[in-house]
């Protein structure tokens, strides 16, 4: 048994933001190589318009590949309604809403108000409850916003409280441009986690100034066990600027495992898979270990 | 007042490795962009043999060239007896010690046994009381050494009982590697706090593995006060293989300031020595900070 659970959103949050579509079958073969290093929980792509997003316009083929790896869970992010429609279509059995802790970045992002996207919200957790589809809800910008600046800790803490009243399954709290502070991770995540009660909270990691592991260590601290990070540090929000940097999954994995904390993922294959996931991108990946010469008894 | 004290150690520990020696004057206009920042407190040099660090053949200049910036404490690293004199010579107020928690890099690093060098540094601090100079005991590798892998951590409690009783003024505790996890962090720092009572302690950070910030994030919770950074996240050690990369001062300092944590220092003119600092090495900067758009409103 593992001590947290990591969700590898490289094939989504870490593609989403390349210029270069990339090809169906190389989505394939990174998910592939993520589930070898046993990463049990992948967000393999989103169901948005691909005039929004390019690179997600094979959703369907992407989730329709991910059906032959058994006993992994693959989740897909949903936007708005439409999205539902096509998950529901392409038979899934996890999808994540994104909602923006500020009404600007949810003008941006998704192009409504923060209410309206909430009533959707509630909409589609009534529906996936008869389809046996287990429904997220992930609130972006929670610490800090491109456009409004820090977000005040109340303003997610009101929506984790209507998340929890209306049924989500988990709910994620993401620092969509690496702007947290370790203080700010602990102090929110710890709240979070007491009004949240029993729903499952993740936390969403941006490595952009380089607190990433600093707040992931952080987030463990006040009791979060769910942790959303991509291989090799790819990614980013392609509506907020500057957001470039996935925390690499790599990096709290070595964290992790160094630290006692179990997270059931083999190393090596991991760095195969964050090789691949760099190899698929235009930027310079983020991650460190990679940078690091091998150095046996230190590994 | 600040909350933290940082010292920066990029003249020092930042240029040591590089192959390319860089001139005295260079040397000391990255000393004055740090000096304008409002750093309080650097480590300027070390005086050791030019033939083992040819980058520090300048260190009485160096040394000399300091004494302009009233105000500010400076620092000489030294490494044997030999230095010490050399020290004594330049007519410094404060220096600082090396001595590795393993035999084996205190071999590779500086010649002798952990208990030779002991003895000497026993003799310097009784020397130094009649100088009126302050000596700093730093112990190299606490958390991980490239030779003998993970070090037990009461080594390193040994040798701070051993440092405070033969007077040191200052204890530091360096992750000269980068290995170090938070939680390793945590739990040394808290025992070393209680040991070394009254002598203040500081830790020496790497960010080779990028958990510099969060190691920086548990010194703090653990109780630390005093920081050794170096501009740019220039650095390494000849004698530690693979460890390339202090972690950098802007980055600390970033995180420091939005954590509510005061530093005193300039930002802005703190990001213009960095630049300066990444312009004299042939490496790849690791400051995070640097690389990030400027966007106003959340810096």
């Amino acid at each position: 048994m593992s001590d947290v659970q990591i969700i590898d959103v490289s094939p989504r949050d870490g593609l989403q933001n390349e210029p270069v579509v990339v090809s169906t079958e190389k989505k394939k073969k990174l998910i592939e190589m993520l589930v070898r290093s046993n990463v049990k929980k992948i967000e393999a792509t989103s169901f948005v318009h691909p005039r929004k997003v390019p690179q997600m316009v094979d959703a369907e083929q992407v989730m329709k590949q991910c059906k032959e790896f058994a006993g992994i869970e693959f989740v897909a992010l949903i936007p708005n309604l439409k999205g539902f429609q096509r998950a529901i279509q392409a038979n899934i059995s996890e999808v994540n809403w994104v909602t923006a802790a500020t009404e600007t970045f949810n003008y941006k992002n998704i192009g409504m108000s923060i209410d309206e996207n909430f009533a959707q919200f509630k909409r589609i957790v009534q529906e996936s409850r008869i389809l046996n589809m287990k429904v997220c809800f992930s609130i972006a910008v929670s610490f800090g916003c491109p456009y409004e600046g820090e977000v005040n800790p109340a303003k997610v803490i009101s929506l984790v409280e209507r998340a929890v009243e209306a049924g989500a399954d988990r709910i994620g709290i993401a620092d969509t441009i690496g702007i947290a502070t370790p203080k700010q991770v602990k102090r929110l995540l710890a709240e979070v986690l007491q009004v949240a009660q029993s729903t499952p909270i993740a936390i969403h990691l941006h490595d952009t100034r380089g607190m990433g592991l600093a707040n992931a260590y952080a987030a463990l601290e006040a009791g979060v066990k769910i942790f959303e990070t991509s291989a090799s540090g790819i990614g980013g929000c392609p509506f907020a600027p500057g957001a470039a940097g996935n925390l690499a999954t790599e990096d709290l994995v070595y964290m992790f495992e160094r630290m006692g904390v179990k997270t059931e993922i083999d190393f090596e294959k991991l760095l195969e898979a964050a090789d691949f996931a760099a190899s698929l991108t235009s930027n310079q990946p983020l991650g460190r270990i990679r940078q690091v010469e091998k150095r046996g008894s230190l590994r």
